[in-house]
């Protein structure tokens, strides 16, 4: 299991863009065979940070993800919003256990 | 809900017992009536970097998590191993809605 946890700064004045247009590919991802999680959270003492916890079932996963049509309409969607460019950290899961996702 | 990451970067030499205390903790809060998640990750480019991702169901959870006897047990057992303080970020959930963790 891998967990890739996506850092986005967006402009303020698109705060409730990315937001719809990331619960869409979120709800979207979730039903790809390779994904476990797809969390979505705004930094609470800076509300134009979100972080996405994406948990994959193996290491082809976020590449598979890459090619799916919500993914890319997502990407599209929300380039104009970004305050900076995104930011991810791969992690190896530790807890829980493959089966515990 | 509310999400809690915590960032923790450990002494190359305390990498198996800071996992083992931290699996421990993890088992332990996941019985906490306050918690939903609580996730381990290492940093496939840094394995001394750690995150736990924590979920909690209300803004008192995580104070109740702090007067546990395992949280004060891990608390202690890894205040060694640290190479650096631990760093945490509160989200707030955009996804999964509430029923969804």
């Amino acid at each position: 299991m891998l967990m890739v946890h996506v850092h986005a700064r967006v402009k303020p004045e698109a705060i409730e863009a990315f937001k719809r247009a990331t619960l869409e590919n979120a709800r979207a991802s979730l039903k790809e065979a390779g994904i476990a999680r797809f969390d979505v959270g705004q930094q609470m003492d800076d509300p134009t940070s979100f972080v996405l916890v994406e948990v994959y079932r193996d290491a082809e996963a976020p590449a598979r993800h890459k090619e799916t049509t919500h993914y890319a309409a997502w990407r599209d969607t929300v380039a104009s919003m970004m305050a900076a460019p995104r930011a991810s950290v791969k992690y190896e899961s530790v807890f829980p256990a493959e089966d515990g996702w």
